[in-house]
């Protein structure tokens, strides 16, 4: 065995005993060559060999970092059956006792909605906040009212210009967050008893706002990796005077799933060809970690059907509520419906946001991030195959921070939710994100926050109480 | 004649004459006495005649002060008939057309909504910003959501409590402006096609709310000093299943009128007795002129029947968008729509606005803002006598920043517009406060700039625009 084989294999039996973690960064080249005398090239052979194998990757300019993949691989959680019949929306009540139970800041937040706030750059946005605030022409606070701050929109077209997508200024209104965007879109394009087209699991917010305007939704199934089902969709348009789609193209809440390109372009041909528009529900797009940013729906759209939301709560600044909508050809009433509901998103939120984005950096912040959640998830699904009966499906996906687990049959994720939280920590249980209440052995579970040892052991705990059923 | 009395016609002469003109403090006495050689107690007995003639005023701890009463007295605008019917609120188009008129921060504001922004500390309250959010506990912004901002609910209950009114922080709500506020309530309360008694005329906002949830309105006439007629009022909730009154109690936007308290409590009683929920818009509250703060209705609601709305945005800080309510018995679902409809309201600003009222002299601001608004009110009254046709009638609210004008009948109100318009002036005009598009031959004015030359200039061209119809 030649030395950079014998390193290797010692790095390799780090890794399965489980002193390197996933997510963990090794000794750098010249650190290593240093502290075990050998030459620098022996090392990089042997972190090549290890590449090869699959248990660490090479990050530019950060250096090798142990892999997600763990010795378990994962069965995906299976794709349920389209249910051909619409469903009035009554989950509000249930969803508010769950999230008001898991208010307490004490509480294991693997049911939280959002990533830890360790991971944003508040303080920067502090003094964005100032100085922006401090600028801040007197007359903008009576005459700048939406669609919205213009640097701030300025910023968010160029993003999307550098993505490959252009969106014209004056089709983007700033929004209360995504949660209002999404609200206007859905208000905008339906009248109240109308059917809406949504995603099987779907975000409980979307089933809300379904409620709260008195829609009735029509479930289509969500394939783990790849997303809605286009069969199904295709046979409910058929079938139902559908008002609207929603979807999730990115990183879908709660599953993970992500639409390949070609998939999100028959999308928009199949609602072009019904005439039927698009909601975009795209606020996870910024955590993707692949090399590339994943392209929006919005993109290949031709004839302004879909409304493309997005936010920066997730990826930047929770608390400031700053979120946008591009809403084609419905951009005008969607605008019309804003100044009507709450005339413009709070300035100062505004100005920051704007100044920031010019100023503080967003995408070596974002860089770091999208590290930090993909080490995350690979610590968790190290954690499952632990603690986790092995039937456990799960879902991985390749950004965001949300991981959607199938568990056994037997387990009631209700009664989980329970007796979890007796534990001092919080699921989402799936029934959540179903009008149908289907999803009763699933569970969401949020890696969003930095791990160890007090997340490690609620991970036990879980284990534990899901082998109790 | 006697000294103190030749000094105090000197002085009514340059009052008369213009010289010093309403709202312009007079020199003190001790200043008096020292220029014109005269002792101090017949500068007093000067400054107490020309009080009692009701040319000027003392105000506490600031001297005396140049009174609004010009020369002419003026009648006040007519009670609009009641309307027995209900009407579809299509007013909205009609709305925003007008209000992107005159969006250009070149035109004079007559027609605008709000007070000039340099009436506000906004540089005060940019270091309240930059100290509170650099303040801000990092988990706030993820478990702090709605209802809000603790400290800030704090405050707006103490606020209340020095007034006499016990609001418990539970019921507050914080929400992105009042408008939002108002919304959430009357979507708490009503359902598509449901009956809304409201003002007439009424503020525009109110009316595409209605239009918005698709209510219909039934229209209470309001008296130009003490608001809405309750005597028509009780007619119309016997006649018509009316599911919530609106009602702004304290200087209405657009007429100006003020319920006096025995009248407040008589709106409330007749709203128990028919169970019916009052929507209170108070955002105007803190800009009286008098020396004690209206009551609200609030105040005598014994049964959680009274939705009370206000907001900073009119007093202290219109681009923050924060506003609150406390809506009685249903808070609760007020609270559960507001996070289904945008979560929560932006944090910073949350946090600088509590930051503020502890710490950035809100009262000391209030007392000048007050000051201000009444001596512009006084100097467009003058103004108006002194270019407006004789027939002219005005409302003279005792606070806030809005004067109804009807004029003669000849006059079109929507013509005016677009002829002052094409002169840089913009102006309200009557039909956007109507579902029925009444008040034709009316006006709303905002005095809620500094006066000046362009505001004097523009007031003499619009006489003359109204003079040629």
């Amino acid at each position: 065995m030649k030395r950079y084989e014998q390193f290797a294999d010692d790095i390799a039996e780090l890794i399965r005993s489980g002193v390197l973690g996933p997510g963990q960064r090794l000794p750098s080249v010249r650190y290593a060559s240093q502290t075990h005398r050998i030459s620098p090239s022996t090392v990089f052979q042997a972190y090549y060999l290890l590449e090869r194998r699959g248990l660490i990757r090479a990050r530019p300019r950060s250096g090798y970092f142990v892999n997600a993949h763990t010795p378990r691989s994962f069965c995906e959680p299976q794709l349920e059956p389209a249910l051909s019949e619409s469903t009035e929306v009554d989950v509000s009540a249930l969803v508010f006792s769950i999230l008001e139970s898991i208010k307490d800041p004490g509480t294991v937040p693997f049911g939280s909605a959002f990533p830890s706030p360790q991971l944003f750059p508040l303080q920067r946005l502090s003094r964005s906040l100032a100085s922006a605030s401090r600028a801040m022409d007197p007359r903008m606070v009576v005459t700048d009212l939406s669609p919205g701050n213009p640097q701030l929109r300025r910023q968010i077209a160029l993003r999307y210009m550098v993505g490959g997508l252009m969106l014209p200024m004056e089709e983007l209104l700033i929004t209360n967050g995504a949660l209002e965007a999404l609200n206007l879109c859905v208000q905008a394009v339906t009248e109240p008893g109308d059917l809406v087209a949504i995603e099987a699991p779907a975000f409980y917010a979307c089933l809300q706002i379904l409620e709260r305007l008195k829609l009735k939704a029509v479930e289509i199934p969500v394939h783990p990796r790849e997303g809605m089902d286009l069969g199904a969709l295709a046979q409910t348009l058929e079938k139902h005077p559908i008002k609207a789609v929603w979807c999730m193209t990115n990183f879908q809440n709660p599953i993970g799933a992500s639409m390949p390109e070609a998939k999100k372009q028959a999308l928009v041909e199949l609602i072009t060809r019904h005439q039927v528009p698009l909601i975009e529900d795209d606020v996870y797009a910024e955590l993707y970690y692949a090399q590339q940013a994943p392209k929006p729906a919005k993109a290949f759209d031709t004839q302004g059907l879909v409304m493309h939301c997005g936010s920066f709560a997730k990826s930047l600044a929770p608390g400031y509520r700053v979120g946008w909508v591009a809403a084609g050809r419905f951009a005008r009433k969607v605008e019309r419906l804003k100044l009507m509901t709450s005339l413009c998103a709070s300035m100062p939120a505004q100005a920051a946001i704007a100044d920031y984005l010019q100023h503080g950096g967003y995408d070596r912040h974002l860089r770091k991030l999208r590290y930090a959640l993909e080490g995350q998830q690979a610590n968790m699904l190290a954690a499952i195959t632990r603690y986790f009966p092995a039937q456990t499906r799960v879902s991985q996906p390749s950004g965001g921070y949300f991981m959607w687990l199938e568990l056994p049959e037997r387990v009631d994720a209700l009664k989980l939710f329970q007796l979890a939280l007796a534990q001092g920590i919080s699921i989402a249980p799936g029934p959540i994100f179903s009008p149908s209440r289907r999803f009763d052995n699933c569970i969401r579970l949020n890696y969003g926050s930095p791990w160890g040892t007090s997340i490690e052991n609620a991970m036990e705990t879980l284990g534990r109480i899901i082998r109790s059923f």
